[in-house]
């Protein structure tokens, strides 16, 4: 039996529906690899993907996943630098490499970037055919498991990049799933003091058991919270990580003089925004998406150094037959924090 | 007849009413100086006042008024460095020198600043008394009545330095008042191109006499056109200082990846902002409030040095006993720049 006749995807057929099937493995083309999947997680853009709203740029049915793990399968014509067996993650990116963004060293927000996982195949399948250059290699001490966080852990570090968060400063998290408690993990590595926000029990729970102190919006008065802790002055860095109107408030209320909000979360629809405290206090917004190259590179070596310890985040490993529980499971909201979905072939075509 | 015995000030005494009064020359207290007032600029803020919105700071009757020049008529014990007779604009601001802000070098965004002319007794009389280190030296070769526009491009050269202006770059300016424009002015000193967006005609007739190329938001697509200037990229820099929602959109919508907006117009309402271009371009938006010291200084030597022209924004010079038909003439709206009062005593008890 040939890996090429057992391979299986999860094809996403429309809104809030997924099915199992067999799959032709891609022959990898000139400049191209194919890779024997590990592990993909499951993000929020795969959710809202699932429920339907993202279809314009999927175009149903097709795999999703961006965010894995795995093992170089077969190299395609002119490949170099690359093994078969190399461990890799993936920077799901390609860009057009001629707009405005890409001419003027901006590639990862090009304006026609193709974000492989959304905008083309992704990696929710045994076998997954990418550009080589989208290849991050990683080091044999990295579970393959943990290396599925890498791609979250990369949007952490260009996050906290861009608020160019300095070592000692206080910075206020708003939102602590997966994405909000790599952030505050990644502050606090670069020296910073971190306060996470987060509705959800299980989710403070888990960021409390990583060392970080966390705050209950319903329970506590945030503001005032931070304004005791700052001594009056205000965050320095505010992440509004939440997606929510009250994210965006809360993340402007708690800022000092000069304070930077970053913004990662997605606001599909405008928000109203409290400009006159931007005037009053010459705060700065600044928005951030994705990842560049050094992000990555980063990323990877903060989890292979054991800096930031993603393997603490794995709320639960689903086999790839039961991705749609998993995506339940997400769903459900409480409880749980990243979910992988196992995408190694159940025929064991090569050893992990 | 001595000087005191004939000076005048404008008392703002509730919404929509002045009052031309007598007054009694302040004697300056140790530190302080008193000026003789030559000229006084109405502003945007002061309108705000004049329309009872701001009676919690300026807690009527009160005289108010910010933008002037002036000579030094008396020096209180202490002061040194200055000479009865010197030619003198005033930075307004006393900061409290504790709070947070202040401890962080940000003292012009003091969280209990004393702005004088707004929540202290300003400059729309003959006679001013202030603390000497709010002033700022004139060159002979300004005429006092261009120097009443120094603390509207001190404000413009702190705008332009929050959005790090660049020689070469796009750059629109959104709403063409007197702080627009001198904020294109200064931008355009600077280095970059610019853009002046603005719905009246005269403010655009003044601005292209000043060599600047208006955009009309009216009979114009803002957008389109600054996308075909720019050749699809969108501009470097945005600056929103017309104060109104439409202005927030338009800035938002002309930028390039990596754009910067600076707010600079107060927006006392909430204001529905398009929060996903912030993150899709990684945008950033930057309050920008007051100025330094270094802008107000800098402000001085550009309009010395004759590199920003600000006679040509001076619209109409009303005697101090006419304040009320100059405020007229502002609520008016269209046909008129900047509204100059002239505060010299008629009795003229010192040669100007
Ligand atoms: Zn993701
Ligand atoms: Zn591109
Ligand atoms: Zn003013
Ligand atoms: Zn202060």
């Amino acid at each position: 039996m040939t890996a090429a006749a057992t391979t299986r995807q999860v094809a996403y057929t429309g809104a809030g529906s997924l099915r199992i099937e067999a799959s032709a493995p891609v022959p990898p083309a000139a400049g191209q690899v194919r890779i024997d999947v590990a592990y993909t997680g499951i993000c929020g853009t795969d959710l809202h993907i699932f429920h339907g709203t993202m279809d314009g740029r999927v175009n149903p049915p097709g795999v999703i996943g961006h965010e894995m793990s795995g093992r170089i399968a077969e190299l395609g014509q002119g490949v170099e630098g690359w093994e078969v067996g190399d461990a890799v993650t993936v920077m799901p990116l390609a860009r057009c490499g001629e707009c405005p963004a890409c001419r003027a060293g901006h590639s990862h927000i090009c304006h026609r970037l193709n974000f492989i996982g959304i905008d083309s195949t992704g990696s929710m399948q045994n076998s997954w055919t990418v550009p080589a250059e989208t290849l991050v290699r990683l080091p044999s001490r990295v579970p393959l498991d943990h290396a599925a966080l890498v791609e979250p852990t990369a949007v952490a570090v260009h996050d906290v990049r861009r608020g160019d968060v300095q070592p000692g400063e206080k910075v206020v998290v708003v939102g602590g799933g997966p994405v909000g408690v790599l952030i505050a993990l990644v502050a606090r590595h670069s020296g910073a003091e971190v306060r996470l926000v987060e509705l959800d029990p299980f989710r403070r729970e888990v960021a409390e058991k990583l060392g970080l102190t966390t705050l209950d919006p319903r329970g506590q008065d945030v503001t005032a919270e931070v304004e005791a802790w700052t001594g009056g002055a205000g965050a320095a860095v505010a992440f509004e990580v939440s997606g929510a109107a009250a994210g965006v408030a809360t993340a402007v209320d708690v800022l000092a003089v000069r304070g930077r909000l970053v913004l990662v979360a997605i606001h599909s629809a405008p928000r109203e925004v409290n400009l006159h405290r931007f005037f009053w206090r010459e705060l700065t917004l600044i928005g951030a998406r994705l990842y560049e190259r050094d992000d990555f590179e980063t990323a990877v070596r903060l989890i292979a150094d054991g800096d930031i310890t993603v393997g603490a985040l794995i709320s639960r490993i689903s086999p790839l037959e039961q991705a749609g529980e998993a995506f339940a499971a997400l769903e459900s909201g409480g409880g749980v924090m990243k979910v992988l979905v196992d995408c190694r072939s159940t025929e064991g075509t090569d050893a992990r």
